[in-house]
């Protein structure tokens, strides 16, 4: 049987801001592909059995290309008995941390993933410094840069330049028709693709992909939900609304899921 | 003795998303005071003799206003034995949940008080639809606003409008002469107040308060960093240069830290 690969975010450093899910998952692994800053403490869950890799690419010291990390990924999953390869990110995956490569890589070759989101270090830094990051009175919305990115560019034209920033949009219903027009009427084009998800991370979570334009007309989408606009959203098949309608009704679309952490029976 | 205020972020709903040490200090807790989207599992950790109210806002009915949510904390703290006075809000503290308020409500009522991030809701939205919420080839940033805000003001004003955006740079050193730059010469006034958090959420984590004209001078700040620019960084009196380099040599500025979970030792 194939392994399935699970991509883990490890939170900012600390070793108890990880979540329950990834010290359970850690705690199961057959093998860890860790990048450097993940802490030691952290990596101390893993049975003595599993084989662990530093795959860290700063530290000046030989190191492995992101080609050679996705490799790595898919030969364990298609060519080892290894079940569970844990890929273990610093902070949340999703930020900063080219996800995008490594699940082409994996959807490529066909190997089976999952991800688990942790703390990302924008997070972990407000409660550091003891303040908040959105204010209804004085900041209505937070923008996430990095001054390092692969083209070297200056930062002012990483926040402006031609690749768009993604936008999550926190609490966009039930009135999707009036954020839409807002996202359009902000230089938006309709076309926009974006992923609605309710119950995010839950076992009866729901991911709806569409277009900013059809996300307009779709009804009965559950509270809480998150929507993600951009054209990282552009990675599954588009689903049209009346795909949407027939799924309302049918079992609605969600993941494998390892039982909850022994601590929380 | 004056009980101790703990703002912890409950995660985004799955109760094994949890992060171990809001699952700690949950489990020491005296009084728990929760939003309405904190699912049950999680406040199954408390103890038995622990008091669990939910003050959450949602659902029409009668529900406590943002002041009085302020003063029960506040009254706990002082007025009551409570030692572990546990704040749980859903996802992130730090991303629209108001945490602005209830820190100047501690701060005005001097009680003591730490935050406890958790995993925010983009993140877990972006792991549930496994996509990346920035990838270097397609989105170089992150824009995170919410369709709902307390002036019931469009999407369209929320992201342009007075209220600027807090950003967060990622990796924002080691020169931050250019970090400062790229931030001016996007339109940030030098005088802008700033946060910089090296090892957040660590035990040994150093913040320092500056402007974003003092930052471009300052040497020596520790990597990882992570670098908040806007008002919500004003909170705190703001350090000079000289001040940070008397600083840099001494003791780095840090916070209580309940001990590692058990499970990790």
């Amino acid at each position: 049987m194939a392994g399935k690969v699970y991509i883990v975010g490890a939170g900012p450093g600390a070793a108890d801001l990880l979540t329950l899910r990834a010290a359970a998952l850690l705690r199961a692994a057959t093998i860890v592909l860790h990048d450097d800053l993940v802490p030691m403490e952290i990596l101390e869950l893993c049975p003595a059995s599993a084989q662990i890799v530093n795959v860290g690419k700063r530290c000046g010291r030989h190191s492995r290309s992101q080609e050679q990390i996705n490799a790595l990924m898919v030969w364990h999953a298609r060519e080892t008995d290894a079940q569970t390869i844990v890929r273990l990110k610093s902070g949340d995956p999703a930020v900063f941390g080219r996800l995008g490569e490594e699940l082409d890589a994996l959807r490529r070759a066909g190997v089976e993933f999952e991800i688990v989101p942790g703390v990302t270090a924008a997070s972990a830094a407000a409660a550091s410094a003891k303040i908040t990051l959105t204010d209804r009175r004085v900041a209505s919305a937070l923008v996430v840069v990095t001054a390092h990115n692969s083209r070297n560019e200056p930062l002012s034209k990483t926040m402006f330049g031609p690749a768009r920033p993604t936008y999550a949009v926190y609490m966009p219903g039930p009135d999707y028709a009036g954020t839409v027009k807002g996202l359009v009427e902000s230089g938006h084009e309709p076309a926009t693709p974006c992923a609605v998800v309710s119950y995010a991370g839950r076992a009866d979570e729901e991911v709806r992909y569409l277009t900013l334009a059809d996300l307009a007309s779709v009804k009965g989408i559950p509270a809480p939900a998150l929507l993600i606009v951009g054209e990282v959203a552009a990675e599954h098949p588009l689903q049209r609304p009346q795909d949407l309608l027939s799924e309302i009704s049918s079992e609605p679309y969600h993941y494998d899921r390892l039982p909850i952490h022994p601590s929380l029976g």
